[in-house]
Parts: C-alpha cells; sequence; structure tokens
C-alpha cells in the first residue's frame, strides 16, 4: 500500500478512535466541559469538517512507526490517540498564551469560554491524553504502558521548556539562533520525535532503536519547523494562503529574522521601527535575502532533512510498506511549499 | 508510634523527597521555569519556611494509608510525593481561574511573572507529577505503576469536572444543594478520595480494599470541605486566623450560604444587594442559623465524619500503627476549629 492508501485507511480510524475515547468518559454535570472539548476537537455537529481539524499527522506518524517496526497496528492505536489528544491540549494552552482569537478558522476555546474554563478545559484534555496512552496497558503490556506514559511526560516537560522560551522571546530582542533552536526542538521537535519513538516501544523495539526513532523524529521536526519559517517570509501567497512575508507581518522571531537581527544592521533598523511604511515589508524581505538568511534557512533546512532520512535509512534498511509510507510522508512533509 | 512521631519522622522525608525530584529534572535554558516552580512549592531561598507551604497533609494520608495495609513506606513514597506535586499544580490553574492574588501570604505565580507563563508552569508540574507516579515502575511494579497512573488521571479528570462547576458557579444564582456537593466532591473530595486508595494499590490490595479506602477518603474529604464551609462562617476569629463570617464577606456560595439562598427569603434579599451596610454581615450569619442552616450543615458534616470512621473500622478491624495513626489524623482534620 502507498502512502496514500495507507492515510485513507488510518486517518479514519484515527478520528473514529479519539472521538469515541473522549465520548467514553462521565462528565454527569459537568456535559459542557466535554462539549467544549469537542468544539476544540472540530467534532461540534454543526461545523463537523475536516477543515475545523488539524491534519492528524502525529498520530499518522506514530502507526506507521509501529509498522516500519513490525509492529501491530491496532496495538500501537492508544498511543497514537494520547499523542494526537496531548498534542490538542497543548493547542488549547498555547492559544491562551499567545492571545490567539482563532484556530482553523473558529475562534479559539478561551475566546469563546472564557480564559478560566479554557484552562481548565486544557488540563481535562491533558488527562484524557494520559488515560488514552495507559491504554497501552490492554493492548500491550503494563511494562510497556509505563515505559511510553514515562517518556510521554518527559516531552511533556520538553514542550514547557520551549513554550517557556517562545514566551520570553515575546519581550527579548536579543535572542540567539541557538536559544531559538533550543526554542522549537521542544516546542515542535520534541512532540514529533516521539511520534516517531512511541512506534518502537510499542513494538517492544529495543532502546537503540527507540533512540534512534527519536533522533529521525526530531531531525524531521526542526526541517519541518525551519521550512515553515521559510515559507513565512518566502512563501507563494498564492500556495500558502497566506500574505506576502507573512511573518515579517505578525512580526515573529523565526528563524531567518533572527539572522537578520544579528547580521544585517539595516534590516534591525527596519524591523525596530514602531510603525511600518509601504514598502518596508518588501524591503526587509529583500535584506534578509541580500544578508545571506534566506540561503542559512535553506541550508539549516536541508542539513536536518538529510538528518532525517539517513536516519530512516539506517533504521530501515529493508523497508516494509510502512516504512516506505514513512519516507513518503518524510519527503511531503519536507518538500512541501504550503 | 503516635500521628505526631510519624507526622516528624514522615513530613521531612516527604519535603525533602519533592525537593529533589523537582530538583532532577534538567531545564537548561529555561532554567527560570523551574525557578517558578521553587517559588510555587515554597523553597524560595529567601524564604524558604513552613508558613510559604501548605501542610501535606495528602502525602501523609498516602503513606499511612500503604503502611496501614502493610506495605512498605520507601515503596510508596512516589505516590506521596506525585499526589502533593498534582495538588500543586491544580493550585497554580485555580490561583488563574479564581484571580486570585495571594496564596501563603505570598503573590501567586500568575500575579508575578503573568498568566501565560503560569498556565505554562502549571502544565510543567503537572508533568512532573505523572513521571514521580511512574516512578512506582522501579519501587513496585511495572503493573502498579500503570494502574496508579490511571487512577490518578480519572482522578484528574474529576477535578477538572468539579473546577469547570466552581467556575460556573461564580455566574450561577441558582445553585442547587446537590450540585454544590458534586462539585466539592470532584474538587475537594476525590483527591483526598486517591491518597487513601493509592495506599491500597502500591501495597498490591485487592479491588474491594481500594475501593473501600477510596470511600473512606471520599467521606474524609466531604467532611472536611463541609467542616471548613461552617467554619467560614461560624468559626472563631481569634482561631481561624480569618475574619468573621469571612465566607459572607468574600460572597462565596459555600453550603450554609446555599441553604440559605433556597430557604430563607430574607437572606435571599440580604445577600443579593450589591452594595452590604454596616450590620448586614452579622443579620446574614443570623438568619443562616435561624432558618436551620448553622444545623443543616453541622449534620452534614457529622454525616460524612461518622461515614468516614465507620469506613476505617471496616477496613482495619485490628489497626497497626499506621491505621491509629490514620484514625487519629481523621479525627485531627475533622473536630479542627481552624
Amino acid at each position: 500500500m502507498t502512502l496514500a492508501d495507507l492515510q485513507n485507511q488510518l486517518i479514519p480510524e484515527i478520528e473514529m478512535g479519539l472521538r469515541n475515547f473522549v465520548k467514553s468518559h462521565e462528565f454527569g454535570r459537568s456535559a459542557e466541559l466535554q462539549a467544549m472539548i469537542t468544539y476544540h476537537m472540530g467534532w461540534a455537529d454543526d461545523e463537523d469538517t475536516e477543515a475545523s481539524r488539524g491534519k492528524r499527522i502525529r498520530p499518522l506518524l506514530v502507526l506507521l512507526s509501529a509498522g516500519a517496526c513490525d509492529g501491530t497496528i491496532q496495538n500501537a492505536m492508544p498511543a497514537a490517540l494520547a499523542i494526537e489528544l496531548l498534542h490538542n491540549f497543548t493547542l488549547i494552552h498555547d492559544d491562551i498564551e499567545d492571545r490567539s482569537p482563532l484556530r482553523h478558522g473558529r475562534p479559539t476555546l478561551w475566546q469563546r469560554w472564557g480564559i478560566a474554563q479554557a484552562v481548565n478545559a486544557g488540563d481535562a484534555l491533558f488527562s484524557i491524553a494520559q488515560l488514552a496512552m495507559l491504554v497501552l496497558s490492554d493492548t500491550c503490556s503494563p511494562e510497556i504502558a509505563a515505559q511510553a506514559a514515562r517518556h510521554l511526560n518527559q516531552i511533556c516537560l520538553q514542550l514547557t521548556r520551549g513554550q517557556f522560551l517562545d514566551i520570553a522571546f515575546e519581550d527579548d530582542n536579543e535572542i540567539e539562533i541557538e536559544t531559538y533552536l533550543d526554542m522549537i526542538r521542544g516546542k515542535t521537535a520534541a512532540l514529533i520525535a516521539f511520534s516517531a519513538a512511541v512506534g518502537g516501544i510499542v513494538s517492544g523495539q529495543h532502546q537503540e532503536t527507540v533512540n534512534r526513532l527519536s533522533i529521525y523524529g526530531e531531525s524531521l521536526g526542526l526541517a519541518f519547523q525551519i521550512q515553515d519559517d521559510y515559507l513565512g517570509i518566502w512563501g507563494d501567497p498564492q500556495v500558502t494562503g497566506k500574505s506576502a512575508a507573512s511573518d515579517l507581518m505578525a512580526r515573529k522571531k523565526t528563524l531567518p529574522i533572527l539572522f537578520g537581527l544579528e547580521k544585517c544592521a539595516d534590516f534591525k533598523t527596519l524591523w525596530s521601527q514602531t510603525e511600518l511604511k509601504t514598502g518596508d515589508i518588501d524591503q526587509m524581505s529583500e535584506l534578509l535575502a541580500a544578508c545571506g538568511a534566506q540561503e542559512y534557512v535553506r541550508e539549516q533546512a536541508a542539513t536536518f532533512t538529510q538528518q532525517a532520512f539517513t536516519s530512516l535509512e539506517m533504521l530501515f534498511p529493508n523497508p516494509n510498506e510502512y516504512a516506505r509510507a514513512l519516507q513518503e510522508l518524510s519527503q511531503k512533509l519536507l518538500h512541501r511549499d504550503n
């Protein structure tokens, strides 16, 4: 089966599994709390479309990784669901922390229910994610469940470290590139690394293989985020669906911008203006390209991309259909233009 | 050993265990995130006094429960630490949700670091609590660790259900007493119930004993909270350290107040005023006593107290020193006047 075949088969199973697991918990008089989670997950009855949901990339990665390790897909399902639920918990809290009013084109939880109820709903979803992971006790073994749950929570701690830096960056105008990479390593790459690693854990692989899966996932996650940073400035608006140089407009401190702040005084001067004039965005984008930021970011993305593919080849020298789908998925994620 | 002897021995061990466990995690560039947790736990170097910490009642309950079940105290320690860390995570988020500026006489995390960083620090502490529980893999077995972690997260879900109701109550003037009891069952009693139950889990007790420990803890927790509600109106200011009828002043919708709103029209009229005049508080407190709220709340507390003691007697017909200390602790918690 190709990646497309596997996606067509697995994504609906993941979606059904997520819905059933959230529904399986008793909320009694707090039914509205469950409705908040249902809304956030994109299952509100009146607007139940794929557009109001995430792409469910992480749980797909878990299942492909388990399959690539010759594990049983159904036994790995609790881990796949747990990671998607956990990812969604982090989005609820991130939206509060970033004061984002919209997600997937709809009001965020805190916008609709207020900060207090949204913080609490995030906590509820965090607990549900933990419970999903511990279902591995039944599909695999208590040993594997405890190992996966420990790893999961170490990753959660990494996420909060990344998020701490990201929030701190808002008020910091002297961010070093190494610190930025540390931030995205925690905030984005850690959970993708874990998605790959847990496929090995549930398939009973040795620690060494689990570590190598984790390294593959981390490279994939870093390459993915840096590619995102690239597209945020030089992506084709026709393809990305965002305005040209959208990250410059939004004043997001991404990798090319940090490079520019460090290497190009003219860029720094323009960036530091409190009000932007017509043409400033175009000029900033050109200054970034001229000072080598575009080339630097491309190189960084290429380096991590190469690392991801090398890791995959070493992990699966004789790839089965899942390992081949994993290669295809990595290609798709890293050579995208939107 | 008496309760006092056991407390003198165990509380410092718990405190040391908590500190070492939080310290054992690597925070790298996010060291300040760890400092936030350290501050919240009451370990900031310049103000490291018992007054800036909680009483660590829940972990003590875990260890006494494990000892009463003839379990090994040291093997139960990870569960004790996990519950105290979890309790503290909930306090960080509760303070945000309730907009409380002070805890133990010091600024709350969100007051000092802002809402975004405080939400994130709570999430970090939640993960650390989960990791602490999973150390049971090493001290007991992966089976026990997975069982305890599952139970823990079911309790976390109950906490969020209770918290959902508590936040919703702020804007609700028609709260039924049954709904209120449901709220405190989730918000306060669930974690105390689990503290008792997990002592049985780590000692390898049968599910039936674990359930009975949980029922004991729930009765204890409900009695404790209702006693608190009683003292919030009729407690002696000299003993509680709060002003007379402090819950009336703070407009907290506690059990006696809900009873009064339901049974006494005059009380409801006074309570519904937007501005209180001198003497209103005294009059409300008298109206509550006159309509039977004081007696009702005393009876409720007595009922749950009796249930707690009956459960303990049935659980431990031949109590060892830990079971006797558990009886003494329950007495102390339920017959307190502050």
